[in-house]
């Protein structure tokens, strides 16, 4: 199978020239999995409510940015995860969505916001559930939920094999962090994050690039750069990740002993 | 508040020597709390249990190593937590006590024992506790528990501003991945790792020391070397732990969704 992620620079607002962005990067390549980033149709900071507003989109697909990324799923007989801005109702959501040739498969609403985020999504309220691919069992994360090792456990408990993981990084640990992700799940991740600036909101942030690919031994098999833009693609076998034996006398979720955590 | 480590190499059966060693590190340092390795009292591979037996000690403090440790903790004034070889009935366990100048503060038994460890010791039955020492709430982890992030995580929300982590590791993911938990709970940790090679139940393992210590934003620091016998002591001041605060917008306790999350 082959996996990867697109790091990019979504332009505020700009959806047309976000979807050719990802268009551009994503031609001539072969792959059946590329994650994209966080909120990748709207830009991150929003000092204008409204204007956020105006670009989100249903998680029905009938929006432009979802409608043309599954045509580029299409196009490429692959499965294609993103971030982006939904509407629902009256509600912003962090969403995320996977797209396959047909159509969606699954949304998945950030449950962990990120500071100023509050003020302007509402929490994600899906829980995590994971969807099948080419026979591959896959889960969504979105940036923040990294820090909660709940997350990636919940998904991976429920037969995820691989975490797509959409992200707009601006605190240095994610990466490392996912290491121990893959490590602890024996799972793939794929954190797709962005690169560039945005001032908005009382802030200027830099985000951080280094999207990567991880294995269940907590390897990295691929990195970007921290302002590159550009795709990566690595051949994986998602079975790897069906085995959670480390060495030969332990099991990482038979050992597991429940009765003994806190939730 | 003074707080490290001791790495060495405990000796197989030489309760005395191992004592000596200890002693002998520790004499003249100014400490709170210092944290041995696992194991301490007996080293780690054992072809003959009934040997490992003959050393191992009741957790009331009545045999020699802890009656040895306690006298320590005494005379510095401290809490020492080590790893020890635990006989209760006919049981063994692997376990780690916190010993203060009045006595045994608590013992916990290793609740994810690790590969040949299952052919000598009975798995865990205490869970995840906490202990005070001089109003700083401690919890103990040992070795392998690392890599399960429940364990830690439900030390830290029963209060633990401290990891105290006895050791012998012999994977080399284990001090990248307490960065992690250090920082997803916000909370100190020393791991103590022991040093040197054992040769036994059919294999040989080399221990990797570079034991450290771990600060509440996932930084290191203190970290020994990958072969030396040492003690590092670090001032840290406990309350850090404390506040779940990261950023302005997020409190890593307070924005936890336990609703989602699978035990």
């Amino acid at each position: 199978m082959r996996v990867g992620f697109v790091q990019f620079s979504p332009a505020r607002y700009a959806v047309q020239a976000n979807i050719e962005k990802i268009q551009a990067l994503l031609d001539g390549m072969d792959f059946d999995l590329v994650v994209l980033p966080e909120l990748a149709n709207s830009g991150y900071l929003h000092d204008d409510p409204a204007a956020l507003r105006g670009v989100s989109e249903k998680a029905d697909g009938s929006g432009p940015f979802l409608g043309a990324l599954t045509k580029i799923a299409k196009e490429h007989r692959a499965c294609l995860v993103t971030g982006f801005s939904e509407i629902s109702g009256e509600r912003l959501c962090n969403s995320a969505a996977a797209l396959s040739p047909t159509g969606i498969l699954q949304v998945y609403r950030k449950t962990h916001l990120f500071s100023t985020e509050k003020l302007l999504f509402a929490p994600g309220d899906t829980g995590f559930h994971v969807f099948s691919f080419r026979e591959v069992c896959i889960g969504m994360l979105i940036c923040f939920d990294w820090i909660f090792p709940e997350a990636a456990r919940t998904l991976s408990l429920k037969g995820a094999q691989l975490l797509a993981h959409p992200a707009n990084l601006v605190l240095p640990w994610c990466q490392g962090a996912m290491l121990t992700r893959s490590l602890e799940n024996a799972v793939f991740t794929i954190t797709a994050n962005r690169v560039g600036e945005e001032s908005g909101q009382g802030q200027t942030l830099r985000f951080t690039g280094r999207s990567q690919v991880t294995d269940p031994t907590g390897m990295c098999l691929a990195q970007a750069g921290e302002e590159e833009t550009t795709i990566k693609i690595v051949e994986i076998n998602p079975r790897r990740a069906l085995n959670k034996q480390l060495g030969p006398g332990n099991d990482l979720f038979a050992d597991r002993q429940p009765r003994f955590y806190q939730l």
